[in-house]
């Protein structure tokens, strides 16, 4: 795979070149978009294991994170059960070396966050198998795109994340009712993806909705309220309000699939001006396909961070190797924007070498 | 007085010179801090006339008709009980022509305007007259702070003006149990600025509290708390965590000499980055005197737009001239920097004919 800097051109080489090309140098803003949802307590789902709530506390912790270094409304960080720390962690190294400008998006958080957030009128989502998922959503797009709309005039480009638990179970219920074929292909943060469970729970959500495979695909505002989450009008809107004027990296990995359909439905013409952003260890996961996810969908290129955590001291980062949380937070996006802006002078090396120091110091701290 | 651009030099003129110098041609973003309190309510007060509750809807159709040139918590634009448009107007026309990105700050406003906007955990403020008017203020000013550090990084320079109606009440609480002599010395949207209730307001709130004259000089996060409003803290954050990066702009005119107050008291080395945009109005008005007070704080450099009403063929654009609203919104400000921003290319008689033309169209639409 071809790398410029320590980025890979995971996907449609030529596109992904002239969009790292037209980035290099660059100064970009990081939006991270939180929500919740009922759907991401489902046993068995998301890393949360037993204690379902812990998911109503990620998002904000993980926001906090970026903004502060540290979280206020949890103590210590985001982690798996097995201690495995969030990709955050990734997230805020990068921010920091690059000093890069942070934004955090309230899309529907059940807990606010003890930093500034942009509010977009938006509430936490429900379970999908009731059909009936997320209120508000065209109020909420309408908003996110003029809030986009200004943001595209505050940087070079965007680079816009999520933290959302139980994401990929609702981006498979988005792009199932609008016909992308997307079955054991989206991701998952625990080593062994629950494929069919996440099956299982759209098929019902589809059931109650009335819905079935594709019968969505001209109406994207009534997919996201069927079988979506909030974090999915507010990343759409974003992204249509702002790559209208600027390039955007959509920060993340299957999640940003649906949000893909949904704007491909609404606005297509913007997605020359789209890429998305995430890490190797999403493009190169055997129990996931986001290439072929995104190819049904539009032509757009996948830039991947070349992050290794195998040599690193600590076995909490080691295990992202293991294919153990992957992405999110916008970590591989905000990685690829830190060596980009840089023209390639933060190295993959650098940056493991600052998450190391983040990671110690957030470890003191906790004890 | 020297003029550079449409822009007068009002006050401290080697500053204000090389103020206009540094932020000629540069690209700011525009920030609109709202927020309600009951102070607003007392009779006689401000210009919202015999429906007090009406105070509550102004700072949110206010921050609507910044970002989408129209309002839509209340049907046509805010204006006094004479039918004299919000200076919101002023505002709204000069950011459109400079194509400058607008941030709406809600540091405590009842009503939630229907745009995306920026939270900090503030709250609407009570009557200062309990000596108890706003809660939260030192996590506001660390909200805020936090903002204002990330905002600095996504502009060459910042704009931050407010809504908050009864404003100059609340300025004159807090400079005088700081100890700025202000009595008299305060501005007002009303043509008869009602001094006298302003002093007795603000007098029963210092007894309320058992506070004096001056007596809170050293403690400005309890002078907020007994006396201030809900802007104060979000707009003093925002330009401590910013200043200390780039060149701000308070856009306002005495409410911003407590803000100024606020900001010397907390954190002075980060005023030499500052200076007061505001409208010929407010310098030449007989009635108040902003260089009066500030003097007595900072030396800082006054800058004002020399908008003129005169001409327009709009009875209620001419009313300005007669000392009716005369600042607010940031609409100084706002001027001011469309003026710097395109180096002199935008003057004052464009901004009047886009003011009138947005005046008619926001007319027509009533009807």
């Amino acid at each position: 795979m071809k790398k410029i800097f320590d980025v890979l051109m995971a996907h449609n080489l030529p596109k992904a070149e002239a969009f790292i090309n037209e980035i290099n140098g660059k100064k970009p803003l990081f939006i991270c978009t939180i929500a919740t949802t009922e759907t991401a307590k489902i046993a068995g789902l998301s890393a949360a294991g037993k204690h379902p709530e812990f998911t109503d506390y990620t998002p904000p912790a993980d926001a906090e994170l970026l903004l502060l270094g540290k979280c206020k409304c949890i103590t210590g960080v985001p982690v798996t059960p097995d201690g495995i720390p969030t990709p955050a962690l990734i997230s805020m190294s990068s921010l920091k070396l690059a000093d890069t400008p942070v934004l955090i998006v309230n899309a529907g958080s059940k807990v606010n966050p003890h930093i500034p957030f942009l509010d977009l009128g938006g509430k936490p989502g429900g379970d999908i198998r009731t059909g009936n998922a997320v209120g508000n959503v065209d109020e909420v797009i309408k908003r996110a795109t003029i809030a986009g709309e200004h943001l595209a005039k505050t940087a070079d480009y965007l680079v816009i994340g999520e933290s959302i638990p139980g994401g990929t179970t609702t981006a498979l219920g988005v792009l199932s009712v609008m016909g992308v074929k997307a079955e054991g292909k989206v991701s998952s943060s625990m080593p062994e993806n629950p494929h069919g469970l996440k099956n299982e729970i759209v098929k019902t959500g589809l059931l109650a909705a009335n819905e079935s495979f594709g019968s969505l695909a001209k109406n994207p505002i009534r997919a996201i309220s069927c079988l979506g989450d909030p974090m999915m009008p507010a990343l759409a809107g974003l992204v249509m309000g702002s790559a209208a004027q600027v390039p955007v990296v959509m920060a993340g990995g299957t999640q940003m699939a649906a949000v893909l359909a949904l704007v491909n439905a609404l606005n297509p013409e913007v997605l020359c001006n789209v890429a998305i952003g995430t890490t190797r260890w999403v493009v190169e996961d055997k129990s996931s396909d986001l290439k072929g996810i995104i190819s049904q969908i539009a032509d757009v290129p996948v830039l991947a961070a070349d992050i290794d955590f195998g040599p690193s001291k600590f076995n909490g980062l080691k295990a992202y190797e293991k294919g153990i949380v992957k992405e999110g937070v916008g970590a591989g996006g905000a990685a690829v924007a830190a060596m980009a802006t840089t023209g390639g002078a933060i190295t993959k090396d650098m940056l493991l070498r600052e998450i190391e120091k983040n990671y110690g110091l957030l470890m003191e701290s906790r004890t």
